[in-house]
């Protein structure tokens, strides 16, 4: 079993930081974007979408998309659990993530994919499409702030994949000068205490 | 329990779908979309995205995004399998439901959210992201065909919540002429077997 990931790029960071929370060990091996690897017909033979991260089981399947890999370890080593306890919890909890993917992530993402450099030649870019992703990110950062007020985490009382995807989004906000702001007091407590946690290196 | 919907739009009917896969009855309750219904502070109060559909559950928890819906009833009521049957399946199938997702439905949706009059004043529309979405959706497609060469149903032998992800998709194509073509003759013997089932009508 390994994992083909790249260290700078935030998807692949949401799968260690969730690995790191469950403490498994799993070899990574290094795809590099910068030189556009994952775009070599070798790499998409691996995952034709041309994404990382990628685990590749001793069977030889593929298991691309981040969320579908923290699910397949979620499976095969449940605790902690960080994707839901029961039924109505599961749902809760992927109803959070959805929203910190769709909401912050992407936003954040799209901003930056949209207008960087490092895109340009690489997708078709659309700057002003960049531009309303940045101004949506924003304003999440500012509804998310409002959620915090009444509990711990994103989910409710427990850490979860939300808070490992909220995390990583906001982080990669840097590349495009989203970050929680002073006055979001709810928001700099949640993000203050989920980035002190170990796996947060990871 | 009951779900909040609007039979017009593309994410309900994705619940729906796989309610009738399930054999499982639930009440819906309309949020006319036309009206934006789904904007009103009443609504908001259920869902602060004001997305889609909603679940509500008797002990007055709401469940958003559609996948966490269809999550809760897997749960519930585990056959037949739509989301997986072992953690290497359910991890495959997640990754197939969330590449027909972000390639097939999202580039589609965004192909109509972009240009549309319905969406004029409603997002801050980019024409030309529009049309981007537009093309990357007619290449998905064609991608889409080579897929279902070797294969019954997008995430293997069994039809799952990928299929009913990528029908939806498809469906709503009609908005922007996106449309399955003669010639891609594997992803038109899916298109058909999925749309002849019952649920499909749902």
């Amino acid at each position: 079993m390994k994992i083909y990931e790249f260290t700078q790029a935030p998807n692949p960071r949401r799968v260690r930081v969730f690995l790191a929370e469950k403490g498994i060990n799993v070899p990574y091996e290094q795809v590099n974007l910068f030189t556009a690897d994952n775009r070599k017909p070798e790499f998409l033979k691996i995952n034709p979408m041309g994404g990382l991260p990628v685990l590749e089981l001793d069977d030889g399947t593929h298991i691309a998309e981040s969320v579908a890999i923290c699910r397949y370890f979620e499976e095969i080593k449940p605790e902690p659990r960080l994707m839901g306890v029961d039924a109505k919890d599961k749902a809760v909890v992927e109803m959070w993530n959805r929203r910190m993917e769709f909401e912050v992530l992407w936003n954040i993402a799209n901003s930056f994919r949209h207008t960087s450099d490092f895109f340009k030649g690489r997708i078709p870019q659309v700057k002003e499409f960049g531009e309303v992703s940045r101004g949506a990110g924003l304003k999440r950062l500012e509804w998310l702030d409002t959620v915090l007020a009444d509990r711990e985490f994103i989910a409710g009382p427990r850490y979860t994949i939300a808070d490992i995807t909220a995390l990583i989004g906001i982080d990669f906000g840097r590349t495009t000068g989203i970050k929680v702001e002073e006055n979001q007091k709810n928001l700099a407590r949640w993000y203050q205490a989920v980035s002190s946690r170990p796996s947060a290196k990871a």
